[in-house]
């Protein structure tokens, strides 16, 4: 039946994603897991946002909002009176890359995306037929002016994941700035800033504020999964230009976000105490774990996310299963031979962490 | 900015669901309202469901299963030993026909589907440069045969909405027999079965049959939203050969179900009582409206679903809104002028509906 299918999805690889926490269990027989591998939040959400989810319980039989309208005002205040037609929600914010690519990309359209970086933009380039222009990091940074010169007349979008996954770096205003003034006026520069609540650099620049500037071309991607802890609940959004958005509305599916999702989300904008309390572990258990890097002759890259890429000097598949078999699930496959990624935990996931390093390379 | 968007995107209409409670609440001011619109169902999921959420909630902050494998599992046992590579979960079921169009739709290709019927079929289709077909029921049911001469060599799927929404009547396994039959090696038939637990009629088909028996071509689709009582979550899923599943999969979101969804139908699938709770509801409360119609003179379609397509035999529209400013959403729009669809809720809204439906009724 092979003919069926469209050509061009035919060798779409299905995305692996970090294993779960039971899947190890089950597979291994371990009693004890530390997942370290999709740079999800140990502190979990908000209370309110907990309570908000338990008392939209009852009424999970209705669909839910299909414009996620006080979702959406809640955002807008949240942004200082952000216009709601400048905000789109979405199933996690993969959806919104999936929901650029049907909006925008006819065949034969190019996407300039970095690598490594979020696995999602090249495949979902290539399911449209349209060609996926990769352009490497250069020492573990964005090459803006690399990315830059990528850009043809065919280009539609470009990605600029900032921070980069999975590096941890950002690049910074003044490469931005540079970066937008030679952008053709019908392409569109997709900021990924899924880690933007972890940055710390003053060098940084908040995607938001090239909107706010009038660039109609910018495109923000933000989610719920990371600092704010709903990963399990799937909600992204999209902050552009009102017409980029009513584009992106025409491909969204109806009822794209979960009532509970919507219900959590307002809550968890409402808390600014905890995440101040996730941002502020973050940083000290980054400090901790550059330490402890350190003392071990560990080469890292210091990140401005809540994971840290390191180099473990070993085959980095032989390290992602020696620190398997002993319960600690990290992230590899990034395409840097001997390099892996840690997910900032608690002290006591990072501890169980290094320790359980330090035995798989003094092991080899 | 035109230009950016693809040029099939552009007359692609946003989706008007039927009004949230709040909504209406807000707009209209009113306190009680009693929404039969969108075929939710009353008495909400199972407790073994809700329970089975509650306790999946601390685990919010992990990304879900990406494989939904203990999901895919308790289904395969529920179906009596399906093979888990048969199983595909999405989004909610609309998810899936937008996977269908962007795994099988070249330009040009074509997709039949009943009108009127579930209404994203068509605009799935011309997402991906497709043509959808349009095929008008006959006295308010799919017309298989009409449906089979409308298919040709480029027709990649035909949609078979049963019991089709919004007119509740379905075709007979005899008909389905005699279309399969007829239908080219290379297209699949598309089986809807969103409504299938209410269906009493012992001439309808089940989908799954057709599988069990090897027929390649046939993709079924259920959903939770409707008698498991999970709407505000969105899970559905696709029943099909092994090899369109994997077609499938290339095209799927990684993460597309939230772990909550996941967690509260696995549990919905093991409490039977329940489900048969749901549907003798239903049952008993059909015949009630269908006493009622009656004794108004109100001409209805008899339904093997939990809605109801009735002649208000005054303009759709102006009937809707009439209902609506009296608290009761119901639902029109379906291009029969003087036809609205209610959702059968629990008989306290059922007198509410009918006791609005006769008082608009003689207003006018």
């Amino acid at each position: 039946m092979k003919a069926l299918a469209r050509p061009n999805i035919h060798d779409l690889a299905v995305y692996k994603p970090g294993k779960p926490i039971k899947e190890v269990q089950r597979e291994l027989g371990l009693e004890e897991v530390v997942k370290l591998a999709s740079n999800e939040n140990p502190l979990g959400p908000s209370l309110l946002a907990l309570k908000a989810l338990e008392a939209a319980v009852p009424d999970v039989y209705l669909y839910p909002d299909g414009s996620s309208y006080r979702l959406k005002q809640t955002l807008s205040e949240y942004y200082g009176g952000l216009d709601p037609d400048q905000i789109l929600f979405a199933n996690g914010s993969n959806e919104l890359v999936q929901q650029l690519s049907l909006a925008f990309l006819n065949p034969g359209d190019e996407v300039v995306a970095p690598r490594p970086s979020f696995p999602r933009y090249e495949p979902l380039a290539r399911m449209m037929n349209a060609r996926a222009v990769e352009v490497d990091l250069t020492d573990f940074r964005l090459d803006l002016e690399a990315l830059g010169r990528a850009v043809t007349e065919r280009t539609k979008l470009v990605y600029i994941c900032n921070p980069n996954n999975p590096t941890g770096t950002i690049v910074t205003k003044s490469e931005v700035d540079a970066f937008l003034g030679g952008l053709p006026a019908d392409c569109l520069a997709v900021f990924d800033e899924a880690y933007f609540e972890y940055v710390d650099d003053p060098a940084y620049p908040d995607g938001l504020e090239y909107l706010r500037n009038g660039n109609r071309q910018v495109v923000v991607l933000r989610t719920f999964s990371k600092c704010f802890g709903l990963a399990g609940l799937r909600i992204g959004y999209a902050l552009a230009d009102p017409e980029i958005i009513a584009f992106l509305e025409r491909v969204r599916e109806p009822f794209n976000v979960n009532a509970l999702a919507q219900a959590a989300a307002e809550a968890a904008l409402r808390d600014g105490a905890h995440k101040q309390r996730v941002v502020e572990l973050n940083r000290r258990e980054k400090q901790f774990l550059y330490r402890e890097f350190d003392r071990l002759g560990i080469e890292y890259i210091p990140s401005e996310a809540n994971f840290i890429l390191f180099n473990a000097r070993r085959d980095e598949q032989e390290v992602f299963q020696a620190m398997l078999r002993q319960g600690v699930i990290i992230r590899g496959g990034f395409g840097y031979r001997t390099w892996l990624r840690v997910t900032v935990g608690t002290r006591e996931q990072n501890e169980k962490f290094i320790h359980t390093l330090q035995s798989v390379l003094t092991e080899g």
